[in-house]
């Protein structure tokens, strides 16, 4: 065990402590020393939660319907972790503006434990700290963690297919834009949902989703259920909950689950040596200040991008 | 030069030749060797067109914009080059679907060039390649070079971010999420425009985004215009061309121009730095073998995802 992982620290979070929980969280977040440690004493305790990951357009209502979810969960007696990741929300506090709207459906609860994550800087890192807030959770004994995506984007696509469900919501009739996004997450999506189903269009997106799926086979057996939802009247959540447990017991049941186990920790691995070499090729003497000066003479146009990267391992590695 | 940039690969691009264009962007793409040496040689060349960053909600219409200021810079003989970074296309071939659907319209003009760019795996390198795509038009002597996201997400405001200037669309009316997404991209728009202006909700659109941008203020003195656009139907094309242009405008007049060229100096030499370590880190032998085997014991939960890292970098520094 790390230094600085107390027992007690750990015990706190073990026994579900959402205070113990939410400080872990900022740690992971900030990636401080100690974090690695903290995850490391975790891990055995990593596991026993669901992970359903829900991904789609914006404008999709993708966040009441994550919260109708998790009311649900709530009322079968089922604590409920969420985990809301919103890459954009540095340039303007959006992370805090989502928590606020949320908390005033769900934050009185003490049963759901709800956390916007953030892109800290120019590092990255965010997809590594939202899947470590994920397994904080899991250890927390968080019977249901949700993974939410506010944009949709590469990280947001690979934070979504870390989740044992993956949930791609869409909504009927919004474009072309949408129609290319559709075809984009066809893969990800163990359940599909179209929300807003009171709306226009619906036959004619359904109808679409089931072309798109008829061409991207999956290979594994499994066809993705299509639910029709209406989250801000709670029209269809039972249905897209049996849909996310009926993809449970089908992985349950079968050889994919360990494959994508092992998808998953292939990517985490690399997520977690990208950050690793990145710091440690930062964190020599001098290095931002070296960095500052090949960045300015890049901006002058007296070097290329390229030629300043070879200049920056060649210093490092002479240290 | 780099022994597989030959002085007529380079001839070919600078002379604008659009096949030679195509395979200089392949190879960045794919990062095969000898790309770094391309883009050192072209890297003089560049620094001539403005480069326009686009992003902003799926089903903003987005595409259309483009396509519509594209001819609109079309009719006054300018070249024109648009990168299209489309993260989510490996799963289904959406590059390509988008690539079709472009070519109708814009795609028998051949002072128009039109690229996807997709994301290679789990490597990452779709921003740094999207980037060094810009700039291979840029050098082919393309006046007007339009980049443009289809998801909005981390990676995706970064790659805008790297523009001259950035434009951001919306639409009337979305919802909760779009609002979460305003928030997060208010800070990279030079310009903002609210599409399919034609639709109810344009006013209070356009009243929150003034209330957004009074809550942000930029620093350096620029005031955001917004323009009303109906894409489909060719209205306020030109009053978005005239915007840009003043961005552009601004820019050449103060000291912000440099400070945005050195941030975006920064970025590129970070995202080739992280490129290269992690290349490095796994081009070593047996690395790929090792990797498999590292997460396939975390899948079996015999071994955590950070000491399964710290394990890689053992190995991989004794060779």
């Amino acid at each position: 065990m790390s230094a600085t992982t107390t027992t007690t620290e750990l015990e706190r979070i073990i026994a579900g402590d959402a205070r113990a929980v939410a400080r872990a969280i900022s740690k992971v977040e900030d990636n401080v020393e100690g974090a690695a440690g903290l995850m490391k004493s975790l891990f055995p305790h990593t596991g026993r939660g669901l992970i359903v990951g829900v991904t789609g357009s914006p404008g999709a209502g993708k966040s009441s319907l994550v919260d109708k979810l998790a009311m649900l969960y709530r009322s079968r007696g089922e604590r409920v972790g969420i985990v809301c990741v919103d890459p954009s929300s540095p340039f303007s506090g959006g992370a805090i503006l989502g928590d606020r709207i949320r908390m005033q459906t769900l934050g009185l609860d003490a049963g759901v434990f709800i956390r916007s994550m953030a892109t800290r800087g120019h590092l990255g890192g965010l997809a590594r700290a939202s899947v470590d807030a994920v397994s904080i959770l899991d250890a927390a004994g968080y019977e249901k963690i949700v993974v939410e995506t506010v944009g949709v984007g590469q990280d947001e696509v690979e934070i979504v297919k870390t989740a044992d469900v993956s949930v791609v919501v869409l909504v009927p009739g919004m474009g072309d834009d949408v129609q290319a996004i559709k075809a984009g997450i066809m893969e990800i999506g163990d359940v599909f949902v179209i929300n807003k189903a009171d709306r226009e269009g619906v036959l004619r997106t359904e109808k679409e989703l089931e072309a798109l799926m008829s061409l991207a086979a999956r290979g594994d057996g499994w066809e993705p259920p299509i639910v029709k939802t209406v989250a801000t009247e709670n029209v269809g959540v039972e249905a897209l909950a049996a849909a996310i447990e009926s993809y449970r017991e089908f992985l349950l049941k079968g050889e994919a689950n360990l494959a994508r186990r092992a998808s998953v920790a292939r990517w985490r691995i690399l997520e977690l040596l990208r950050e690793r070499l990145v710091e440690r090729a930062l964190g020599g003497e001098g290095a931002d200040e070296q960095l500052d000066a090949l960045a300015n003479e890049v901006a002058a146009k007296r070097r290329d991008p390229y030629s300043a990267v070879e200049e920056f391992l060649e210093v490092s590695e002479k240290q």
